[in-house]
């Protein structure tokens, strides 16, 4: 596979990854992490301290999907739209067919009276495998430079 | 013709529109329509309730001309700059050689004393066809998240 | 080469640049210039009116690189972080082997207390030339909408 097309694929990837958060399609979001997968938000002062102290952490997709059908309900009394905004996108092959992305990302919020704001703005550095001709995330990492946001448990970034 | 290259292709359409708007070349970004093209800027909330609202809607080209003059006239008192930020862009052909393209958008509005500010985010969800090698819109769909917007008159989105 | 061929590297050249901006990897960033590289800030209101008036302009990279030992320098007092996001990235081959590259980005900043705010929308509008299978940036123009900002010493854009 050649380097534009693996870049492709992980485009492709970060398109649904944003689409289906911002539309609220959770289970297609779910379908984009492995068995096995790690979603991990961490600010990004602990990751330059070389803390690994992290804001949310999801060791497998069980705890995944347990923290979506939470926000499912927080959501009732959150009401809100979310747009993503992705660029950089970076993809490389490494060793044992694992495919490092990553990617810069704004946030936007928006209320119920249309109004639009800055929500959180950070980096991902993900990992992937490749299977069946799509890249598929086991460990997605979420370094968030936003951090004081006190409705940060409302939606996933 | 490849996946990569439609995509390609509806990157560099949505290139050039933005900066056609962004630079004030109206007559420019008028050419990436077809005469029978539909222009419509909806409230995501109408959409996701089903409703057919629209905030702007032009049915065809010579209506989003006159509507583009009308502009220029109204940002004579309403000086700013515009500046497009477009991502996540998808293409995908379907039947009968249509293309469909989607992508996130936000826009930001500077003022004379050089202060910017978020305007507008949301989603495009456009219909073009291939024509002599490249894309021409003939329904463009902008899906406002923001639509609380006093100046929305004023840019084409 | 194809044109999606240099899109691609006008694509990893400007990751690279806004990751090595936000990561203050300064070293590597200057890396990407030429020994006789222009860098240039201007108010896109100074273009407009066929102005030549810059912000910051460095005719060499020796300029460049004292000015990032300076802003080194100040940094220490003015803690934040940036975060870039690029889109409409266009590459174009013109006549001697100079590749004209354009994009909009924007920049936010995030202060200490985790707060992300907008800090400026622009245009780059580069020329670099092709060396060993890569771009190498030789006059840098960064295109300021925002031009009203207090601390636009302290960070490249």
């Amino acid at each position: 596979m050649q380097a534009f097309e693996l870049t492709q694929l992980a485009h492709e990837l970060l398109v649904d990854y944003a689409d289906f958060i911002d539309s609220e399609k959770f289970d297609d979001w779910l379908g984009l992490f492995s068995e096995d997968a790690r979603y991990d938000v961490i600010p990004r002062e602990n990751v330059e301290q070389g803390l690994r102290v992290s804001l949310i952490l999801c060791s497998n997709k069980a705890q995944l999907r347990d923290r979506i059908n939470a926000l499912r309900e927080a959501n009732e009394y959150n009401l809100h739209y979310d747009r993503h905004l992705v660029s950089s996108v970076k993809a490389k092959m490494t060793e044992h067919g694992v495919v490092e992305i990553s990617a810069n990302y704004a946030v936007f919020q928006t209320n119920l009276e249309g109004q639009s704001k800055l929500f959180s703005v950070g980096r991902y550095q993900d990992l992937a495998r490749l299977e069946k001709g799509r890249l598929v995330l086991f460990d997605k990492k979420v370094i968030v430079d936003t951090f004081s946001v006190p409705t940060l448990l409302a939606t996933p970034l």
